[in-house]
Protein backbone atom coordinates (compact mmCIF):
# COMPACT_ATOMS: atom_id res chain seq x y z
CA UNK A 1 0.00 0.00 0.00
CA UNK A 2 1.49 3.28 -0.85
CA UNK A 3 0.41 6.18 1.46
CA UNK A 4 -1.19 9.62 0.24
CA UNK A 5 2.40 11.27 1.21
CA UNK A 6 3.66 9.35 -0.70
CA UNK A 7 1.60 9.80 -4.03
CA UNK A 8 1.78 12.96 -3.30
CA UNK A 9 5.23 14.01 -3.05
CA UNK A 10 5.85 11.70 -5.62
CA UNK A 11 8.57 13.19 -8.23
CA UNK A 12 9.16 11.32 -12.39
CA UNK A 13 12.77 11.74 -13.51
CA UNK A 14 12.70 13.71 -17.10
CA UNK A 15 16.04 13.33 -17.40
CA UNK A 16 19.08 16.16 -17.55
CA UNK A 17 18.40 16.53 -13.99
CA UNK A 18 14.65 17.74 -14.11
CA UNK A 19 11.75 16.00 -12.21
CA UNK A 20 8.01 16.40 -13.25
CA UNK A 21 6.06 17.05 -9.66
CA UNK A 22 2.20 17.54 -9.62
CA UNK A 23 1.60 19.50 -6.52
CA UNK A 24 -1.78 18.35 -4.61
CA UNK A 25 -4.31 20.61 -3.75
CA UNK A 26 -4.69 18.64 -0.55
CA UNK A 27 -1.85 20.83 0.84
CA UNK A 28 -3.21 24.32 0.03
CA UNK A 29 -3.50 26.59 2.76
CA UNK A 30 -5.37 30.34 2.02
CA UNK A 31 -3.80 31.27 -1.76
CA UNK A 32 -0.57 29.15 -1.44
CA UNK A 33 0.92 25.77 -1.22
CA UNK A 34 2.07 24.68 2.38
CA UNK A 35 6.18 25.87 1.85
CA UNK A 36 7.46 22.38 3.79
CA UNK A 37 5.50 19.98 1.51
CA UNK A 38 6.94 21.72 -1.04
CA UNK A 39 10.31 21.80 0.11
CA UNK A 40 9.80 17.89 1.21
CA UNK A 41 8.80 17.27 -3.04
CA UNK A 42 12.46 18.97 -4.10
CA UNK A 43 13.86 17.08 -1.31
CA UNK A 44 12.54 13.92 -2.58
CA UNK A 45 13.99 14.71 -6.26
CA UNK A 46 17.28 15.60 -5.20
CA UNK A 47 17.29 12.49 -3.06
CA UNK A 48 17.37 10.97 -6.40
CA UNK A 49 20.45 12.77 -7.48
CA UNK A 50 22.92 11.83 -5.33
CA UNK A 51 23.31 8.31 -3.47
CA UNK A 52 23.51 10.22 -0.28
CA UNK A 53 20.09 9.31 0.68
CA UNK A 54 19.32 12.02 3.46
CA UNK A 55 18.95 15.73 3.53
CA UNK A 56 21.85 17.07 6.19
CA UNK A 57 20.82 20.71 5.58
CA UNK A 58 18.28 22.29 3.07
CA UNK A 59 17.79 25.81 2.41
CA UNK A 60 14.85 27.20 0.47
CA UNK A 61 14.26 31.04 -0.86
CA UNK A 62 10.64 31.28 -1.76
CA UNK A 63 9.91 34.44 -4.89
CA UNK A 64 6.74 33.05 -5.29
CA UNK A 65 3.70 31.34 -4.25
CA UNK A 66 2.67 27.95 -5.83
CA UNK A 67 -0.54 26.46 -6.97
CA UNK A 68 -2.10 23.22 -7.09
CA UNK A 69 -0.89 21.08 -10.50
CA UNK A 70 2.28 19.74 -12.27
CA UNK A 71 5.69 21.59 -11.75
CA UNK A 72 9.15 20.89 -12.75
CA UNK A 73 12.20 20.44 -10.36
CA UNK A 74 15.36 21.21 -11.89
CA UNK A 75 18.33 19.40 -10.19
CA UNK A 76 22.29 20.36 -9.98
CA UNK A 77 25.23 18.87 -8.53
CA UNK A 78 27.38 21.37 -6.96
CA UNK A 79 29.79 18.82 -5.33
CA UNK A 80 29.35 14.92 -4.98
CA UNK A 81 32.44 13.72 -3.21
CA UNK A 82 33.55 12.21 0.22
CA UNK A 83 30.72 11.78 2.87
CA UNK A 84 28.37 14.79 2.04
CA UNK A 85 26.81 15.96 -1.38
CA UNK A 86 26.00 19.36 -2.06
CA UNK A 87 23.01 19.83 -4.71
CA UNK A 88 20.97 22.93 -6.06
CA UNK A 89 17.24 22.93 -7.12
CA UNK A 90 14.76 24.90 -8.30
CA UNK A 91 11.17 24.65 -8.79
CA UNK A 92 9.13 25.98 -11.23
CA UNK A 93 5.56 26.43 -12.60
CA UNK A 94 4.42 28.00 -15.70
CA UNK A 95 7.82 29.01 -16.49
CA UNK A 96 8.46 30.75 -13.51
CA UNK A 97 10.84 30.08 -11.02
CA UNK A 98 8.89 29.93 -7.38
CA UNK A 99 11.39 28.29 -5.12
CA UNK A 100 15.13 27.97 -5.31
CA UNK A 101 17.82 25.83 -2.73
CA UNK A 102 20.75 24.51 -1.75
CA UNK A 103 21.34 21.29 0.11
CA UNK A 104 23.28 19.20 1.49
CA UNK A 105 23.01 15.44 1.29
CA UNK A 106 24.93 12.57 3.62
CA UNK A 107 23.50 9.06 5.66
CA UNK A 108 22.38 10.10 8.93
CA UNK A 109 22.62 5.78 9.27
CA UNK A 110 26.47 6.41 9.07
CA UNK A 111 26.81 8.90 11.72
CA UNK A 112 28.55 8.15 15.33
CA UNK A 113 26.36 7.20 18.28
CA UNK A 114 27.90 10.29 20.13
CA UNK A 115 24.70 12.17 21.24
CA UNK A 116 25.54 15.01 23.72
CA UNK A 117 22.21 17.01 23.52
CA UNK A 118 21.90 19.69 26.07
CA UNK A 119 18.07 20.91 24.72
CA UNK A 120 15.34 20.09 27.13
CA UNK A 121 12.76 17.61 25.28
CA UNK A 122 9.52 19.90 25.01
CA UNK A 123 7.78 17.36 27.78
CA UNK A 124 4.04 17.57 25.73
CA UNK A 125 0.95 16.51 28.08
CA UNK A 126 -0.64 13.24 26.79
CA UNK A 127 -1.99 12.91 23.76
CA UNK A 128 -5.83 12.50 25.02
CA UNK A 129 -5.09 16.17 27.11
CA UNK A 130 -4.39 17.82 23.72
CA UNK A 131 -6.43 19.62 21.34
CA UNK A 132 -6.97 18.16 18.01
CA UNK A 133 -6.66 20.00 14.55
CA UNK A 134 -10.04 18.19 14.08
CA UNK A 135 -11.83 20.61 16.05
CA UNK A 136 -11.11 23.81 14.08
CA UNK A 137 -13.72 25.49 12.81
CA UNK A 138 -15.53 24.55 9.36
CA UNK A 139 -14.50 27.83 7.73
CA UNK A 140 -10.76 27.58 8.62
CA UNK A 141 -10.90 23.52 7.36
CA UNK A 142 -12.33 25.03 3.89
CA UNK A 143 -9.22 27.24 3.42
CA UNK A 144 -6.74 24.99 4.90
CA UNK A 145 -7.25 21.70 3.64
CA UNK A 146 -3.81 20.53 4.38
CA UNK A 147 -5.43 20.03 7.91
CA UNK A 148 -6.75 16.69 6.68
CA UNK A 149 -3.07 15.50 5.96
CA UNK A 150 -1.97 15.25 9.21
CA UNK A 151 -3.04 15.05 12.89
CA UNK A 152 -1.89 17.77 14.99
CA UNK A 153 -2.69 17.76 18.72
CA UNK A 154 -1.95 21.35 20.16
CA UNK A 155 -0.75 21.87 23.93
CA UNK A 156 -3.34 23.22 26.24
CA UNK A 157 -1.10 25.67 27.43
CA UNK A 158 -0.49 27.76 24.16
CA UNK A 159 -3.52 27.41 21.62
CA UNK A 160 -5.81 29.86 23.34
CA UNK A 161 -4.87 32.10 20.14
CA UNK A 162 -8.21 29.58 18.67
CA UNK A 163 -10.32 31.18 21.57
CA UNK A 164 -9.03 34.40 21.16
CA UNK A 165 -6.72 34.59 23.45
CA UNK A 166 -3.62 34.39 22.88
CA UNK A 167 -0.70 33.86 25.00
CA UNK A 168 1.83 36.43 23.84
CA UNK A 169 4.81 34.49 24.57
CA UNK A 170 5.81 33.47 21.07
CA UNK A 171 5.39 29.96 20.80
CA UNK A 172 3.06 27.04 19.73
CA UNK A 173 3.65 22.76 20.48
CA UNK A 174 1.62 20.16 19.18
CA UNK A 175 2.00 16.38 18.36
CA UNK A 176 2.23 15.41 14.84
CA UNK A 177 1.57 12.33 12.89
CA UNK A 178 0.93 12.26 8.53
CA UNK A 179 -2.45 10.92 7.70
CA UNK A 180 -2.27 6.85 7.02
CA UNK A 181 -0.53 6.84 10.25
CA UNK A 182 2.76 7.41 7.89
CA UNK A 183 5.88 6.71 9.55
CA UNK A 184 7.99 9.89 9.73
CA UNK A 185 11.63 9.74 7.90
CA UNK A 186 14.40 12.41 6.92
CA UNK A 187 12.39 13.81 3.71
CA UNK A 188 9.28 13.88 5.71
CA UNK A 189 10.41 15.96 8.52
CA UNK A 190 11.66 18.84 6.05
CA UNK A 191 7.69 19.27 5.98
CA UNK A 192 7.32 19.14 9.35
CA UNK A 193 9.12 21.86 10.28
CA UNK A 194 6.40 23.95 8.13
CA UNK A 195 3.31 22.21 9.14
CA UNK A 196 2.35 24.06 11.99
CA UNK A 197 0.39 27.69 12.34
CA UNK A 198 2.51 30.85 11.99
CA UNK A 199 3.96 31.01 15.53
CA UNK A 200 2.88 34.54 14.89
CA UNK A 201 -0.64 33.21 15.88
CA UNK A 202 0.38 33.26 19.31
CA UNK A 203 0.87 36.59 19.38
CA UNK A 204 -2.33 37.53 18.25
CA UNK A 205 -1.26 38.30 14.51
CA UNK A 206 -3.53 36.37 12.02
CA UNK A 207 -3.18 35.77 8.86
CA UNK A 208 -0.63 34.60 6.03
CA UNK A 209 3.25 34.73 6.86
CA UNK A 210 5.14 34.61 3.61
CA UNK A 211 8.13 32.45 4.10
CA UNK A 212 11.28 34.73 2.76
CA UNK A 213 14.28 31.84 3.71
CA UNK A 214 13.80 28.46 5.71
CA UNK A 215 16.66 26.12 6.94
CA UNK A 216 16.16 22.98 7.70
CA UNK A 217 19.24 20.76 9.83
CA UNK A 218 17.91 16.99 9.93
CA UNK A 219 19.96 15.65 13.15
CA UNK A 220 18.75 11.94 12.68
CA UNK A 221 16.57 9.22 11.31
CA UNK A 222 13.00 9.39 13.06
CA UNK A 223 11.75 6.69 15.16
CA UNK A 224 8.16 5.59 13.89
CA UNK A 225 5.78 7.15 15.59
CA UNK A 226 4.04 10.22 16.72
CA UNK A 227 6.59 13.44 16.65
CA UNK A 228 6.73 16.56 19.03
CA UNK A 229 7.02 19.73 17.20
CA UNK A 230 7.65 23.23 18.52
CA UNK A 231 7.48 26.88 17.00
CA UNK A 232 8.82 29.69 18.60
CA UNK A 233 9.88 33.29 17.90
CA UNK A 234 12.23 35.82 20.31
CA UNK A 235 12.49 38.29 17.30
CA UNK A 236 9.87 40.19 16.32
CA UNK A 237 10.50 43.64 14.21
CA UNK A 238 10.68 45.54 11.81
CA UNK A 239 7.74 43.52 9.76
CA UNK A 240 9.80 40.40 10.10
CA UNK A 241 10.22 37.20 12.45
CA UNK A 242 12.83 34.16 12.99
CA UNK A 243 10.15 30.97 13.67
CA UNK A 244 12.35 28.41 15.07
CA UNK A 245 11.26 24.72 15.00
CA UNK A 246 12.30 21.70 16.67
CA UNK A 247 10.78 18.42 16.06
CA UNK A 248 11.31 15.54 18.73
CA UNK A 249 10.91 11.83 17.95
CA UNK A 250 9.09 8.85 20.09
CA UNK A 251 12.20 7.87 21.37
CA UNK A 252 12.96 10.97 22.62
CA UNK A 253 15.55 12.64 20.01
CA UNK A 254 16.16 15.97 18.49
CA UNK A 255 15.59 14.66 14.84
CA UNK A 256 15.40 18.54 13.17
CA UNK A 257 16.12 21.92 13.93
CA UNK A 258 14.74 24.55 11.50
CA UNK A 259 14.50 28.53 11.27
CA UNK A 260 12.79 30.95 9.12
CA UNK A 261 12.64 34.34 8.55
CA UNK A 262 9.40 35.81 7.34
CA UNK A 263 7.01 38.77 7.10
CA UNK A 264 5.03 39.17 9.78
CA UNK A 265 1.12 38.91 9.12
CA UNK A 266 -0.68 42.25 8.02
CA UNK A 267 -3.68 43.24 9.63
CA UNK A 268 -6.73 42.12 7.90
CA UNK B 1 40.67 57.24 4.77
CA UNK B 2 39.93 53.49 3.65
CA UNK B 3 39.31 50.99 6.39
CA UNK B 4 41.32 47.93 6.71
CA UNK B 5 37.91 46.18 6.41
CA UNK B 6 37.01 48.03 3.48
CA UNK B 7 40.31 47.35 1.60
CA UNK B 8 40.32 43.49 2.41
CA UNK B 9 36.11 42.53 1.34
CA UNK B 10 36.94 44.74 -1.72
CA UNK B 11 35.24 43.11 -5.23
CA UNK B 12 35.93 44.52 -8.70
CA UNK B 13 33.43 44.45 -10.94
CA UNK B 14 34.30 41.69 -14.05
CA UNK B 15 31.31 42.42 -15.91
CA UNK B 16 28.56 39.48 -16.84
CA UNK B 17 27.71 39.24 -13.00
CA UNK B 18 31.43 38.31 -12.12
CA UNK B 19 33.32 39.83 -9.28
CA UNK B 20 37.33 39.69 -8.61
CA UNK B 21 38.35 39.45 -5.06
CA UNK B 22 41.89 39.28 -3.68
CA UNK B 23 41.04 36.89 -0.24
CA UNK B 24 43.09 38.71 2.70
CA UNK B 25 46.09 36.40 4.54
CA UNK B 26 44.67 38.41 7.52
CA UNK B 27 42.03 36.34 7.71
CA UNK B 28 43.37 33.13 7.84
CA UNK B 29 42.53 30.53 10.55
CA UNK B 30 44.54 27.51 10.50
CA UNK B 31 44.79 25.69 6.98
CA UNK B 32 41.73 27.85 6.04
CA UNK B 33 40.06 31.37 5.93
CA UNK B 34 37.35 32.21 8.27
CA UNK B 35 34.19 31.51 6.57
CA UNK B 36 32.28 34.54 7.82
CA UNK B 37 34.67 36.99 5.77
CA UNK B 38 34.56 35.22 3.00
CA UNK B 39 30.90 35.38 3.20
CA UNK B 40 30.65 39.47 3.63
CA UNK B 41 33.08 39.60 1.00
CA UNK B 42 30.45 37.64 -1.44
CA UNK B 43 28.00 40.07 0.24
CA UNK B 44 29.67 42.88 -0.66
CA UNK B 45 29.74 41.50 -4.19
CA UNK B 46 25.94 40.61 -4.13
CA UNK B 47 25.32 44.34 -3.17
CA UNK B 48 26.49 45.65 -6.26
CA UNK B 49 24.20 43.36 -8.27
CA UNK B 50 21.00 44.78 -7.13
CA UNK B 51 19.74 47.87 -6.29
CA UNK B 52 18.38 46.74 -2.96
CA UNK B 53 21.10 47.56 -0.35
CA UNK B 54 21.33 45.39 2.71
CA UNK B 55 21.74 41.44 3.11
CA UNK B 56 18.49 40.44 4.80
CA UNK B 57 18.77 36.38 4.46
CA UNK B 58 22.51 34.60 3.20
CA UNK B 59 22.73 30.62 3.32
CA UNK B 60 26.08 29.69 2.38
CA UNK B 61 26.97 25.73 1.53
CA UNK B 62 30.94 25.49 1.93
CA UNK B 63 32.10 22.97 -0.35
CA UNK B 64 35.85 23.26 -0.20
CA UNK B 65 38.60 25.81 1.96
CA UNK B 66 39.62 28.70 0.38
CA UNK B 67 43.40 30.02 0.64
CA UNK B 68 44.38 33.54 0.50
CA UNK B 69 44.87 34.98 -2.97
CA UNK B 70 42.37 36.08 -6.35
CA UNK B 71 38.79 34.47 -5.91
CA UNK B 72 36.34 34.96 -8.72
CA UNK B 73 32.37 35.37 -7.29
CA UNK B 74 30.05 34.76 -10.07
CA UNK B 75 26.58 35.51 -9.01
CA UNK B 76 22.91 35.56 -10.57
CA UNK B 77 20.03 37.21 -10.22
CA UNK B 78 16.65 34.54 -9.23
CA UNK B 79 14.14 37.40 -9.07
CA UNK B 80 14.52 41.49 -8.33
CA UNK B 81 10.86 42.86 -7.99
CA UNK B 82 8.97 44.75 -5.02
CA UNK B 83 11.12 45.24 -1.56
CA UNK B 84 13.40 41.94 -2.07
CA UNK B 85 15.93 40.88 -4.47
CA UNK B 86 17.03 37.09 -4.53
CA UNK B 87 19.92 36.07 -6.29
CA UNK B 88 22.48 33.57 -6.17
CA UNK B 89 26.23 33.21 -5.69
CA UNK B 90 29.35 31.31 -5.66
CA UNK B 91 33.12 31.79 -5.05
CA UNK B 92 35.29 29.93 -7.01
CA UNK B 93 39.18 29.67 -6.63
CA UNK B 94 41.88 27.38 -8.95
CA UNK B 95 38.46 26.77 -11.02
CA UNK B 96 36.77 25.00 -8.27
CA UNK B 97 33.80 25.90 -6.20
CA UNK B 98 34.18 26.32 -2.53
CA UNK B 99 31.11 28.23 -1.51
CA UNK B 100 27.94 28.58 -2.54
CA UNK B 101 25.49 30.99 -1.24
CA UNK B 102 21.64 32.24 -1.78
CA UNK B 103 20.56 35.26 -0.79
CA UNK B 104 17.67 37.82 -0.44
CA UNK B 105 18.29 41.77 -0.26
CA UNK B 106 15.92 44.58 0.69
CA UNK B 107 16.40 48.11 2.66
CA UNK B 108 16.69 47.31 5.78
CA UNK B 109 15.96 51.31 6.57
CA UNK B 110 12.44 50.99 5.39
CA UNK B 111 11.52 48.50 7.78
CA UNK B 112 8.76 49.36 10.07
CA UNK B 113 9.65 50.86 14.14
CA UNK B 114 7.44 48.20 15.59
CA UNK B 115 10.00 46.16 17.37
CA UNK B 116 8.47 43.26 19.64
CA UNK B 117 11.76 41.42 20.84
CA UNK B 118 10.96 39.49 23.43
CA UNK B 119 15.19 37.64 23.36
CA UNK B 120 16.82 39.47 26.58
CA UNK B 121 19.84 41.56 25.60
CA UNK B 122 22.69 39.24 26.78
CA UNK B 123 24.11 41.75 29.19
CA UNK B 124 27.71 41.27 29.09
CA UNK B 125 29.74 42.58 32.07
CA UNK B 126 31.62 46.00 31.07
CA UNK B 127 34.73 45.84 28.83
CA UNK B 128 37.05 46.49 31.04
CA UNK B 129 36.38 43.40 33.03
CA UNK B 130 36.27 41.03 29.97
CA UNK B 131 38.83 39.33 28.59
CA UNK B 132 40.87 40.42 25.47
CA UNK B 133 41.91 38.37 22.69
CA UNK B 134 45.06 40.30 22.99
CA UNK B 135 46.06 37.82 25.51
CA UNK B 136 45.86 34.52 23.60
CA UNK B 137 49.35 32.77 22.82
CA UNK B 138 51.71 33.79 20.47
CA UNK B 139 51.47 29.94 18.86
CA UNK B 140 47.46 30.78 18.33
CA UNK B 141 48.11 33.86 17.04
CA UNK B 142 50.72 32.33 14.69
CA UNK B 143 48.00 29.75 13.62
CA UNK B 144 45.03 32.73 13.10
CA UNK B 145 46.19 36.12 12.12
CA UNK B 146 42.36 36.55 11.69
CA UNK B 147 42.56 37.35 15.85
CA UNK B 148 44.34 40.67 14.53
CA UNK B 149 41.38 42.09 12.51
CA UNK B 150 39.80 42.83 15.52
CA UNK B 151 39.37 43.34 19.49
CA UNK B 152 36.78 40.60 20.89
CA UNK B 153 36.53 40.87 24.72
CA UNK B 154 35.63 37.28 26.28
CA UNK B 155 32.87 37.59 28.80
CA UNK B 156 35.14 36.21 31.96
CA UNK B 157 32.28 33.57 32.67
CA UNK B 158 32.94 31.72 29.73
CA UNK B 159 36.42 31.88 28.74
CA UNK B 160 37.73 28.73 31.07
CA UNK B 161 38.45 26.71 27.93
CA UNK B 162 41.08 29.05 27.69
CA UNK B 163 42.87 28.14 30.85
CA UNK B 164 42.31 24.36 30.50
CA UNK B 165 38.79 24.69 32.11
CA UNK B 166 35.94 24.98 29.66
CA UNK B 167 32.57 25.91 31.54
CA UNK B 168 30.32 22.61 29.55
CA UNK B 169 27.35 25.01 29.07
CA UNK B 170 28.24 24.99 25.24
CA UNK B 171 28.06 29.00 25.10
CA UNK B 172 30.47 32.01 24.56
CA UNK B 173 30.04 35.40 24.59
CA UNK B 174 32.52 38.85 23.53
CA UNK B 175 32.36 42.16 22.95
CA UNK B 176 33.81 43.07 19.39
CA UNK B 177 35.04 45.93 17.27
CA UNK B 178 36.59 45.69 13.73
CA UNK B 179 40.52 47.19 13.38
CA UNK B 180 40.54 50.58 12.91
CA UNK B 181 37.84 51.15 15.05
CA UNK B 182 35.87 50.32 11.46
CA UNK B 183 31.73 50.95 12.80
CA UNK B 184 29.42 47.52 12.02
CA UNK B 185 27.39 47.42 9.08
CA UNK B 186 24.68 44.97 7.51
CA UNK B 187 27.93 43.29 5.23
CA UNK B 188 30.19 42.88 7.88
CA UNK B 189 27.78 41.33 10.33
CA UNK B 190 27.84 38.63 8.05
CA UNK B 191 31.44 38.51 9.14
CA UNK B 192 30.51 38.94 13.02
CA UNK B 193 28.19 35.47 13.24
CA UNK B 194 31.37 33.57 12.41
CA UNK B 195 34.04 35.31 14.18
CA UNK B 196 34.50 33.97 17.67
CA UNK B 197 35.78 30.66 18.21
CA UNK B 198 33.57 27.67 17.98
CA UNK B 199 31.31 26.76 20.47
CA UNK B 200 32.44 23.79 21.30
CA UNK B 201 35.37 25.10 22.77
CA UNK B 202 33.55 25.72 25.60
CA UNK B 203 32.59 22.16 25.68
CA UNK B 204 35.81 21.02 25.80
CA UNK B 205 36.38 20.02 21.97
CA UNK B 206 38.92 21.99 20.29
CA UNK B 207 40.16 22.05 16.71
CA UNK B 208 38.87 23.58 13.31
CA UNK B 209 34.99 23.15 13.45
CA UNK B 210 33.82 22.67 10.00
CA UNK B 211 30.94 24.49 8.42
CA UNK B 212 28.59 22.94 6.45
CA UNK B 213 26.04 25.39 6.22
CA UNK B 214 25.82 29.24 7.65
CA UNK B 215 22.43 31.26 7.47
CA UNK B 216 22.74 34.96 8.65
CA UNK B 217 18.78 37.32 9.34
CA UNK B 218 20.49 40.41 9.59
CA UNK B 219 17.51 42.16 11.15
CA UNK B 220 18.35 46.11 11.50
CA UNK B 221 20.77 48.05 10.64
CA UNK B 222 23.67 48.02 13.45
CA UNK B 223 24.25 51.15 15.42
CA UNK B 224 27.92 52.62 15.08
CA UNK B 225 30.11 51.52 17.99
CA UNK B 226 30.84 48.02 20.34
CA UNK B 227 28.81 44.82 19.04
CA UNK B 228 27.58 42.03 21.52
CA UNK B 229 28.20 38.64 20.70
CA UNK B 230 26.90 35.06 21.57
CA UNK B 231 27.08 31.73 20.50
CA UNK B 232 25.39 28.77 22.00
CA UNK B 233 24.76 25.06 21.20
CA UNK B 234 21.61 22.77 22.20
CA UNK B 235 22.24 19.48 20.11
CA UNK B 236 25.70 18.29 19.43
CA UNK B 237 25.10 14.88 18.01
CA UNK B 238 25.88 12.19 15.60
CA UNK B 239 29.81 14.13 14.94
CA UNK B 240 27.60 17.66 14.17
CA UNK B 241 26.49 20.65 15.99
CA UNK B 242 24.43 23.28 15.27
CA UNK B 243 25.58 27.01 16.19
CA UNK B 244 23.22 29.51 17.35
CA UNK B 245 24.76 33.21 16.87
CA UNK B 246 23.18 36.62 18.26
CA UNK B 247 24.80 40.27 17.65
CA UNK B 248 23.24 42.97 19.42
CA UNK B 249 24.38 47.02 19.08
CA UNK B 250 25.13 49.56 21.05
CA UNK B 251 21.65 50.47 20.77
CA UNK B 252 20.30 47.26 22.53
CA UNK B 253 19.16 46.06 19.46
CA UNK B 254 18.91 42.29 17.77
CA UNK B 255 20.49 43.04 14.99
CA UNK B 256 21.76 39.91 13.24
CA UNK B 257 21.13 35.88 14.18
CA UNK B 258 22.22 33.13 12.56
CA UNK B 259 22.42 29.28 12.49
CA UNK B 260 25.20 27.12 11.42
CA UNK B 261 25.71 23.41 11.15
CA UNK B 262 29.15 22.48 11.71
CA UNK B 263 31.56 19.27 11.96
CA UNK B 264 32.13 18.29 15.58
CA UNK B 265 36.17 18.83 15.72
CA UNK B 266 37.91 15.22 15.69
CA UNK B 267 40.36 15.15 18.86
CA UNK B 268 44.03 15.51 17.63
Amino acid sequence: MTTEWDRQTAVTDLGGGAFGAELADGWRVGGGINGGYLLATIGRALGEVTKKQDPLSVSAYYVGASHPGAAQIRTRVVRDGGSVATMGAELWQDDEQRITVLASYGDLGRLSDDVRTTAPPMGLPPREECISNEHAPAHIRAIAPLMDRFEMLFDPACIGWAMGEPSGQGELRAWFRLADERDPDPISLLMVCDALPPVTFDLGLFGWAPTIELTVHVRARPAPGWLQVRHATRNLAGGMFEEDCEVWDEAGRLVAQSRQLARTPRPA
